[in-house]
């Protein structure tokens, strides 16, 4: 049976254009797109009048079943990415950590190993590179080449866990970028934070709040800054993940008006909430409780100019769920295992399926991103700058057929337990939000009709990646 | 007999995408993009194999048969027209100056009665204003509303002859930008440089470098501020022609970053050559006499940077020829008006046809531009920003099936001889480039075969222009 | 009878220096500091145990019996010197201004024949040029060499009144700069705002407040940036007038990055007032309106950066008095002019008595001062700017002996009845400010004495002035 | 017998003025300051008609007998005082460095005990700190309160022997700033730099120009910023040592716009020399190197920008001398200890005795700098920001009677065999400076008189400091 499908006269969105045609799925690739297409009996038809045709998502920041400490991510690979459908979003590029024990391609084989069963969308990961040395240096190189992997994160925050000296981020953007890809950095400074936690505690300070007010905005600004001048001389590229206050941005402008190839992301959750909500000592805000925190809403009015100057090139989710209630789904000793001590919460928030969603309501309905705009930040830049583009990113002939059908006139309220993945709980909570995701298409494939799953897990595929697409 | 064609196995560029497909043509629109399609034998089939399919060049910024001072540009709209067909340019957007005498709208009407039997492209005007009253704000709304024209150029230079005064400029900004419009800025400080000129002549610096140093730099990122101010002042967006100095640059970086609408335009001359060419007192050099003058190799690696980033959004031509030799064509007192004194040079240098080949050669083959980005600088982006898109500017099903077939592999020497408009020089004399437009098509229709002239005056149309599409 | 006087173990404040020493004053000017110092009974002594011994202040913006459209500012020279002296300034700079009919030469004569006779202080004038053409630079070179008047000021607003174009401003600049002296600037967009201005009063909007709106700070930073472009093409220092907002002060820090030589000036009243003050259509108001208007919180808080890392160098008080009561001593249709309409009010407001005084309670005595800051703005450095250092602006052997002593323990509530000009009110009406002039002394003689007026008009002498001094 | 003197008929030089006076030195302190001081035959009169009167030299960055890894700086405290007096200086700060075996106040004693009996000047210690707990923060404070050390040294470079971690700078700017006192930080990425310095051996890159290209400025800048940074979060002041290049200066322009209260030096030789010395592999180049390395002619222009402009507010020398010759007075494998391998080079170059003259030849004399300022820069502002003043760094009534007798109308030829320190190379060797130190008095007594030393080993006293006077 052929899964070829038309989709009629839907107003077809890229980072470009804007425009009402037939869109001709087949064989998994985006086939024809014209005007009155004729198809035999074979073709499956969508009606898409009145609705929007969009490339599917690319969402290169979550984390499912990352271990994290003493924890793991409350969202497995086929929850996650289940949730990551029903958003709109068919391409996840999740992390593979590199322990002391093994090398990065080992740590890719690991992720590959968990995730090839159950996901229910194309991945990629990220390497985690936690160790430089020049055992580690050519791994990376030959992830690159032979493994399709070509980017990796490092992290300035999280010493004695996850934080690389400088020397070793060095290192790791020169190759890389000569090679053409791209290291990714939380870009935190990780030793003065952790002195900050160590006297908030010291001074009886326990509550989640202290998590935002031991995390300065001034200490992403110096990191960010930080690693701009490691790229510089490098003269490699860079990407900043959850860029959060405009301490951080004013050094990624600059750094592009001099011409330094900077790339950067924020996340929907510093667009829609500010640090007003960590204003109490209640429990309740461990939900809040994500790295970088929440910032001010002068923090949010520069990340917005920058979507719209392309000062800021990519809106991801930062997907790193942890539940609430202590045994949700058997998840124990997520979020309240921090209930005496902030510093043991673990750090991170649920969005991957609220992103386009969210993003259309506060975004493209004020009048802040165009339509154009609003595709470019989450699906088509994503996949330019992490090598996944033509095949994901846009809507043209000879791409993947990663299409969804998006309703602008819909409106829809959100609920944690009306949402698809394993999280017991969502920022978005009882707000209602303008525009719904209809139908998700991965590969040709319709895998979300409205309120039905018709994905299944394992049908998403690992996709090699190519090389940094910029400018 | 149909018009109808198919572009087979090209590479389709455009702003976003990148993608070998097959294009069909119908009714003067882009009517389906696939593989593999199939026409009649009434579609006349066209191989494209190894070639781009780019959309056809916007060029917003020409003068064809504009009358300045005592004297005219030395292309009609016939001659200039067919240049810009043979430099794969398919729009362009002319001038409509208002005189004392008249109202934008019978600039308008004048511009059209010339423009009509003779254009081969298709075409609008910005109407150019000298005097803000009451009555020229009704006329300009008017313009806007019902004649659609909707950019319209002021000049902070030329004291006594275009220039207005700041609260004029400030005037327009604020109606035109309600509206939905574009004001352009020639920004360089006239009364200065009138100062510096007529000290210069009382020297008894007569010769044409000294319209070079009569106009520094300093004094067009003065005005470029100054415009910026008054387009905040204003809410209003502000575009600003040939942006040719850092000077001028830095304050439009500087404004974008503060989330304040402008967008500019730098020309091909600014990046080709820079004041070297000046060090002579060689009366040639009138060749090089426009406005702004060639700036400095410094200014260049800042106008590269800009175009990459964004910070430029648009290259036009500023195409505005003189004859060199006296009588050619039958031009008098053209280039050669001011031998004996700088000051009554005709200010410009001719440009349409060599646009898109040049670019190529000198931005996209050198690596400082990508494909995309020289189709969204020479075609998306004017169109979007002077309400053309998506009639214009793109290859997308419903727009307007103006496309260029552009072969990378080819190279040309340059000629003036060769060349299709009127003027007796090209800068580019002798100068051998990369890349070939080998065919034109403009709503469908055939018109450059090559080196054959297949359209002809007067199928050129006007478009009615609508509001600005930014970000 | 000598009119020697040893000032006994006061605290000598200089820019620099800070100690307890006596200071003997012979023949005018200062002769001897030391410990303990011994002089004959034709010396008196005065014990300033506990005072500060200051340098007396120079005050370079004031305006006495300056004629302003259809009024004049209501103190004399010799009210207003008087004030000056009261308030510990013993030196001001005022106004000559250029009429169509004379030269800047007969303006200076002008001003002297006015000013001769009156003064209690010494006094020089700043030549207001209107009008730039040969003669006139001629006159001002003269000035500039014989009359012992280096410094001019030009106005960007008031257009058809006072505005001068940018290109004779630009040739003040350059002459004048090239001659070691310095051009003023007042620094406001006048054709934009006269357009906001009537505007405003087409619309009905004809109370005080509307000055304030129809004077927006955008416009101030554009004219603030425009002369410091005039100035860098000139390659002269170029000096600001009352400093307002943090629009114009940005270019200002921004310049002096670059080594622009750009100095400037604010006033108490942009330090000690902000705009809501004008929040009422109160008449009360027109006690606010001066030019610029007041400003935001925000500004201030600039303005007081500024002055501590010297990127603004002096206070000045742009002492513009204008009763408001009509009929106050004989003066007539002042700020009341304009109660129907806010743009016939005359721009200004009274300071020359309180400078010292609110400085040392807001700006020393809160820690946003050092004293040798608070002396290097009020005296110092003015005097260095404008040629008349060191015969004025510090403590030094050889130095005129212009000599305050302050008292920093006592208090005192402003009330205008107390106050020893001819405006009937004050902006510190009622408010109770920390410090107390005791005592000034104008080359060696006593002319304050607490509550008593020990000077006499004349006394005061012009000043011949030399170069700039900057650095 | 009394060692009073007066200097007759002086010109007298402050940061803030310049006039023609008598100066009476009696107790070690200046007494009197005036014209025609009559005084009896038990003072000793020196007549310094046509000199300038100088408060003596401050220079806050000298190391003398500092043990630098394996080797020791070849001045000891007895020939580097004697070397700085007889340049002008008169009061030193000096590095004492804290062991792990020791404390802060361990090594204040330690420096107290080698300086004392060898001083010829007067002097202080910054205490190095390498390393960060609560019982070293109770030392320094300590320090502070009780011994008269106020400011305190930390590296961002050197990992492994002198680097502190961000979280400990931070720890001592905050409780430092809050006491009153100065962190003052070598700014240079250590570990980045520490790995280009061991790829560069591993590429045979072994001869000192190496040392230069293994430094690059971008890393100092990153580390300058990152401090800045640290210092803001802390509300502390801070201190940058040895600022040599425009990517670091760049940061100190912008904190200091922005509020940040930062202060730095630069050393004479980056103002002197630039990086076009290092274009050999000639051995002598040893002899430059330094740390920072000489840096780029662009980078002298920002640094005479910034001390013009305040931006820079000291001139020290970092006086850290090493012979060349191995043996030379018996010292060995100093710079010859790194001929075959650059990073064996140990860091610095003498300049003690040449600051004031070479200053004073390539600043006042070109005119970049008035007297003023060539004054504030070498002793006012040192003073003040390191808690030496009124009682050095002036000369005012009460202040120690540290006085330079210069001559500006003589000139010298610079050798090292005439100079008095152990170095047996000067950078300045064979060339010809303008001015010229006559006599020095430290305390009132006569140390330098022409060639002749007058001082003794000894009679220089340890000062102790208070806080930091800026603004």
């Amino acid at each position: 049976m052929s899964s070829d499908t038309l989709i009629r006269n839907g107003r077809v969105i890229t980072a470009t254009d804007d425009y009402v045609a037939d869109v001709l799925m087949r064989a998994g690739v985006i086939h024809t797109i014209g005007r009155g297409i004729e198809v035999g009996e074979d073709v499956a038809v969508v009606d898409a009048t009145g609705l929007y045709v969009l490339p599917g998502g690319v969402d290169t920041h979550v984390h499912l079943e990352n271990v994290i400490g003493p924890t793991i991510t409350c969202d497995t690979f086929a929850s996650g990415t289940r949730a990551a459908a029903f958003g709109g979003t068919t391409t996840i590029v999740d992390f593979a950590l590199q322990t002391e024990a093994d090398s990065p391609l080992g740590a890719i084989a690991r992720a590959q190993r968990s995730a090839e069963s159950q996901v229910a969308v194309d991945y990629s990961v990220h390497v985690i590179i936690t160790r430089v040395d020049d055992q580690v240096l050519k791994d990376v190189r030959h992830a690159m080449r032979f493994e399709g992997v070509t980017s990796f994160k490092m992290f300035m925050a999280y010493p004695g866990v996850m934080m690389a000296d400088d020397a070793s981020i060095f290192r790791m953007l020169r190759q890389v970028g000569a090679d053409g890809g791209m290291v990714a950095l939380h870009a935190e400074n990780g030793t003065v934070i952790d002195l900050l936690i160590k006297e908030a505690l010291e001074a009886g300070h326990t509550s989640p709040r202290y998590h935002a007010m031991t995390r300065p905005a001034i200490m992403e600004g110096e990191a960010t800054h930080r690693g701009i001048r490691l790229a510089e001389l490098a003269e490699a590229p860079i990407y900043f993940v959850h860029v959060s206050s405009n301490e951080a941005l004013k050094h990624i402008v600059t750094a592009r008006a001099e011409g330094i190839p900077v790339f950067a992301e924020t996340c929907p959750h510093y667009l829609l909430f500010d640090d007003s909500v960590y204003a109490t000592d209640d429990l309740e805000i461990a939900k809040y409780v994500m790295t970088p925190p929440l910032r001010k809403p002068n923090d949010q009015k520069h990340l917005w100019r920058a979507l719209r100057y392309d000062d800021l090139q990519v809106i991801a989710t930062d997907h790193c769920p942890f539940c609430m209630k202590e045994g949700h789904l058997g998840y124990r000793l997520q979020k309240m295992r921090g209930k005496d001590d902030f510093s043991l919460i673990p750090n991170g928030a649920p969005g991957i399926e609220t992103r386009l969603v969210s993003l259309f309501d506060i975004g493209v309905m004020q009048g802040k991103l165009s339509l154009n705009r609003f595709v470019e930040l989450t699906s088509t830049t994503p996949a330019k700058l992490f090598g996944l583009f033509p095949k994901k990113g846009t809507i043209a002939v000879g791409s993947d057929a990663d299409v969804v059908l998006f309703d602008p006139a819909a409106s829809q309220t959100i609920y944690a337990r009306d949402l698809h993945g394993n999280c017991d709980y969502t920022l978005l909570e009882g707000r209602t939000l303008q525009g719904k995701v209809e139908k998700v298409f991965l590969r040709g494939q319709l895998i979300v009709d409205g309120a039905q799953w018709q994905g299944r897990e394992g049908m998403g595929q690992f996709v090699p990646r190519g090389e940094v697409k910029a400018f």
